[in-house]
């Protein structure tokens, strides 16, 4: 087994939704998902741009995805060779995660077409494609290669106005619907051999045909050179399309290999986990950090990661808590200048914030549950359609799952601790630290007659129960929160004249008072036999098991959560809660608090979100059970390897790859088993390695310094890098 | 027509369960349902007691059904002559609402049965049946008499350990399976002729059978008195049942029926309403005060009236806020003395109230949504049934009802403004405001960073918006509460050591402050173009009719409200909310107001509940449009005139006589119509006739003295009565 590569023999288009996540190449400005050169919207082919957004009509808001800029079809004899709709011989194809390059070789018989492609790391808007043709009988060929504007849209379509040019490279123009947004696709093509060229501009794209005899044994080779732009990214985005195709093309296929796989190597030097002891474990962590490296914004300062990544359209392309609480830790210590772009994107949308809070009466910042650009929020009161009835049912996620405004402080704040970089903080940081906590301040609920405050009407980490009091989890979050504003005071002591106009600014010497007062009065939750109650009155619900749940569904595909559904009147819940609060403060709680609620949650979980299973992990490492971890390591860290997961809920596509899981496999990696921890602002180890591995070794940076983790069954070291 | 005669013609199974509650007879310690006396628990007979109640395995709790004491069975020539199961040539029953007493005439060819019986007013363990039969043939008849104990139960069998005993009167002893109380039956018999006479104890009760031979011609009559009584009337219940059936066979049929007839005159000269103009409209006001009265607690000094009445067991038997708010009103008026025993009731039951709320983590009184002996909390969490899943629904009218604590205090308040009488309040009652508030001051919800104070996580009347936050009524009703809280110590102004004392008892005194601090500061709701927001929020939710709302059902006996159903999500109510708190504060709101609010309100009210039209028709006369109020007013007087309103739920009968619109309809017409209103203690009238009345004529009693009320199309009068 390779630990690099994944690959598949064969073509079944059953597969073609999740193999599209599985194949996929990105590099944080764009997401090519892995279908084949000829495939169409029917193969579920796209190109996702990142934080270009877009709304048709009264549908949800999603995420533009472009023209198919390497965009092939070939004939031969007049008859049309496509995977899926012509009968192949053999069809194979891989994902090299180390260096993010896609290959395809599909026997149709008399031709093999070959291919390499990749979305370049040294080059943003840069696709590349070295497209080969082996022929075993003589005729004629026609090969069609260009643009296509046959789009695979959820609610689209969303780009209007296309104008079509050609000349040494071929454009698409067009704009989205909602804000005019320019967008740009151009291509151009250095084929091996002559041809008689035509110029093909039809409703659905611009290509250029290229048609010729061929005789058995001959081998033509087209490098495709294409180039996405939008007027995002400042300048005309036609012009710029064309002046990256071009140079690329000027470069050469091979030059911008280099140049994208060297971009990769510098990557890997920054972050590789190197897993001894179990190739299919090593095998999806290098997936892992593959799929989280290559949809990171390292070419925006201020942009996140969807939830799904850049491998579509579902959950509205919008960030979640996935960015702070999952993807944010492994680039925190590995690559802090990532972790930078997604706060800063944070930073960037606080007036969104602000104002949603303002819409619900609250003051402070409340951010948006599935953030999409400027802070919108995208997330509706009906997430959910009723399978009875095909109603929609009001769902409480936007509303009430406030603990996303902490999550966010909690980041901004590791951020500091780890890197002990000021700088973010003060570049809007601790603004929004201060607008978080704010919020928290409006949104508290008081007693006349009693000091206790409650935060009530809340939706914590466990969906399934909505509208709870006092969860422990948000409670918990919240407290740090307001921990974290006060804590700024002492971050900034040596500059107190700008902190002080600070809060001036934000007339928050009132709350400042307020904020003081109120931590220490924040409701603790119920604990029963050292177990955390994960809301007033949860040790009060049903007490049955998963298999009596699931045995109440009348239809496998009901949602399960609210009071409709079968696990909201019951102790079943949808993933780790307070078990997630445990896994983010190892500090505040004993080996022995940990352990007695993992025994008491994790029976009751149905890890019904990808989110669920390293939480789990990480607390099992840290109560010594290495050995519980491994299975959801395992889970977590293939869940894109193995292509699972559901890809459709009724008809509509939810299907993607799992940044979180992706998170979250670094995370039992690193914070679990090698049991990385930042202590007195120093990084230490609580090694707690399963069996299974034999070595880990990873490098990371704190405060500033690059350092290597070592861990074998012997122990665990830390040592400067040079 | 007859102002005071139901009668109807013919049978039809079908009819039976709403017959059953159209020709009730009761007196207020017993109902004793509409049907023949052949009839046995397929035919919906039941004679149901007052404040027993029993719960059988994990059902829930409800009222307990009596033996049948005045059962009868006639054969002729062998053939059983039953209605319903035998063919009959003509039958006709009545029910006289001046005096109570039903009547049947079957004719099955052969024989004819005509029987009159009632429900004694005059003592209220007394049932008695005045039994004829009159012979067109010769032949042999049998006739079966005595103590069914087949009964009908909705969540039974709740009578035990049946014993059963001969002598001079048939008895029969049980007791319930729960609490073990006693209950036994007795009957005995006069019949006018001579029999062979066999006495029969079966395993479905104790019988004799009188058999003998008849001739074309013969008119055969037999009286029966029966008795019920309850260990819980004190002594032993077999005793007195005896008693008092024996004691009433002493004094004969006609003088019993003379007591019971005097009775109810003297209830007539407390409260009938005349009303001149409409034929129809006077009966079904007769209708509704005779259902009133019938179920009024005379016998007991701390009793209260379960929502369906003594019509069975419907809705548990429980006492909801129908009683402070819809029966009290007609009873505070005209007989103070029921009044107090309803008020008496929630006084005895505030320890149940207290333990509610502690169970909920609120200090004070929070009084159950459907409260039961000793204020027992009859509501579960689940009270409806989905009809895809067929699983319980979660409901949250036992737990975010909260109105119903200040209800209570809002009728102890009036029963004061209205009788002058402080005794009741020196009795508990207040105590039971002070308990409110109370419950209140810890329910409210303050804030750290303003001084406006929510009440939020709660139902309103309208219950198809669950969990909302400021319901307009709930918290006018909770300022009302706090407010008559603090207006004690003005009330005891000249007793301020008793006062005193009773707030150290209830260590009141910080409390005192705090309510006084509370009542400004409790949120006022929005007011959009003169139109008061139900709750916050409720404006913003979908604006659309009743016809789309009905048209989205997928099953016509799907629940509206809650979030799951179709109503819950728009801005289509159950019933009057905002209307109900402009009726029921009729001088804290413009007449221009409330009319803003009818307009908007009612095309958005399902009337869902028969609680909703008399709200309404109390504000349409507000607003000088009795006009509008008129087919308000017929449909809630004649409710029970007509029989209609669903009888079942699924396979749960839910059927009963509705009190509350009763009661509604007297407040129509003495508040609404006659415009009856308490200012600064004395009564006045601010008339709305309906051009359909030519005159409306009561008598009332107010501070202590009785008055006559009388309005014409040319005015009002009040004058008292010698």
């Amino acid at each position: 087994m390779n630990q690099w590569i994944l690959e598949k023999t064969g073509f079944d288009p059953a597969d073609a939704a999740a193999d599209g996540n599985r194949f996929l190449c990105a590099n944080g400005y764009m997401g090519l998902r892995g279908a084949v050169e000829e495939a169409g919207p029917a193969q579920f082919s796209a190109i996702t741009l990142a934080g270009v957004y877009d709304q048709y009509q009264d549908r949800w808001r999603e995420p533009v995805n472009a023209p198919g800029a390497l965009h092939f079809r070939l004939s031969f004899n007049g008859q049309a060779l496509a995977l899926g709709r012509t009968e192949a011989l053999s069809h194979r194809q891989r994902l090299d995660y180390r260096h993010g390059v896609f290959q395809r070789e599909t026997d149709f018989g008399p031709v093999t077409i070959s291919s390499r492609r990749f979305v370049s790391m040294a080059d943003c808007h840069l696709l590349a494609d070295q497209y080969e043709l082996r022929f075993r009988a003589d005729g004629e060929m026609t090969l069609l290669a260009g643009i296509s504007t046959a789009i695979w849209d959820i609610n689209g379509p969303h780009l209007f106005d296309f104008d079509y040019q050609a000349g040494n490279a071929l454009l698409v123009r067009a704009a989205t619907g909602e804000k005019r947004i320019a967008v740009a696709a151009a291509q151009c093509m250095t084929p091996d051999f002559e041809a008689e060229e035509t110029l093909l501009q039809r409703e659905q794209g611009i290509f250029r045909a290229y048609k010729r005899r061929v005789k058995k044994g001959d081998t033509l080779t087209v490098s495709a050179f294409a180039a996405i732009c939008t007027a995002l990214d400042g300048g005309d985005p036609a012009d710029s399309a064309r002046a990256h195709c071009l140079q690329a093309q000027a470069r050469g296929f091979d030059a911008c290999l280099q140049a994208h796989r060297d971009a990769w190597e510098r990557i890997w030097d920054r972050c590789e986990i190197t897993l001894e002891g179990d190739e299919a474990a090593a095998l999806a962590l290098h997936a892992s950090q593959y799929h989280l490296n290559c949809i990171a914004p390292r070419h925006a300062d201020s942009l996140s990661i969807p939830a799904r990544g850049l491998s579509g359209q579902t959950y509205k392309g919008a960030i979640f808590w996935d960015s702070e609480i999952f993807f944010f830790p492994m680039f925190v210590h590995t690559q802090p200048e990532i972790a930078r772009s997604l706060l800063r994107y944070r930073i960037k949308t606080l007036p969104g914030a602000l104002k949603k809070a303002a819409e619900y009466g609250y003051r402070g910042a409340f951010y948006a549950w599935e953030s999409q650009e400027g802070g919108t929020e995208g997330c509706t009161n009906f997430n959910v359609v009723d399978v009875f009835t095909h109603r929609p049912v009001r769902t409480y996620f936007r509303d009430k799952q406030i603990h996303i405004s902490a999550d966010i402080a909690y980041a901004l704040r590791s951020y500091y601790d780890i890197t002990g970089d000021r700088s973010l903080l003060m570049a809007g940081g601790a603004r929004v630290i201060l607008e978080c906590a704010r919020f928290y301040l409006s949104r508290a609920n008081a007693h006349l007659d009693s000091d206790g405050v409650d935060f009530a009407d809340v939706i914590g980490p466990d969906e399934y129960h909505e509208r709870v009091k006092n969860n422990a989890f948000t409670n918990r979050m919240i407290l740090y929160c307001l921990e974290s504003a006060l804590r700024m005071r002492e971050i900034f002591a040596d500059q107190p004249g700008w902190f002080d106009r600070l809060l001036r600014e934000l007339d928050y010497e009132k709350d400042w008072a307020l904020i003081r007062d109120l931590c220490p009065r924040i409701r603790e939750p119920r604990v029963r036999d050292g177990v955390v109650e994960q809301f007033d009155g949860y040790f009060d619900l049903e007490d049955c098991t998963l298999d009596d749940v699931r045995a109440r569904l009348c239809d496998p595909r009901e949602y399960w959560g609210g009071d409709h559904g079968v696990a909201g009147t019951t102790q079943i819940i949808k993933q780790a809660d307070v078990i997630a609060l445990m896994a983010l403060f190892p500090d505040r709680f004993s080996p022995e608090e940990v352990a007695a609620n993992w025994r008491y949650y994790e029976p009751r979980t149905e890890h019904g979100s990808s989110l669920s299973a390293c939480m789990y992990a990480l607390a099992a490492c840290r109560i010594g059970r290495p050995d519980a971890a491994w299975p959801l390591f395992m889970k977590t860290a293939q869940i894109d390897v193995l292509g699972g997961g559901k890809q459709w809920a009724g008809e509509i596509y939810i299907g993607g790859t799992h940044p979180a899981s992706n998170g979250g496999a670094w995370m039992i990696a690193a914070l679990g088993f090698a049991g990385l921890r930042m202590q007195n602002g120093y990084p230490t180890l609580h090694p707690h390695l399963p069996p299974q591995i034999t070595r880990l070794r990873f490098p990371i940076t704190a405060g500033g310094k690059r350092l290597l983790v070592e861990v074998t069954p012997d122990g665990g070291e830390i040592r400067e890098l040079g």
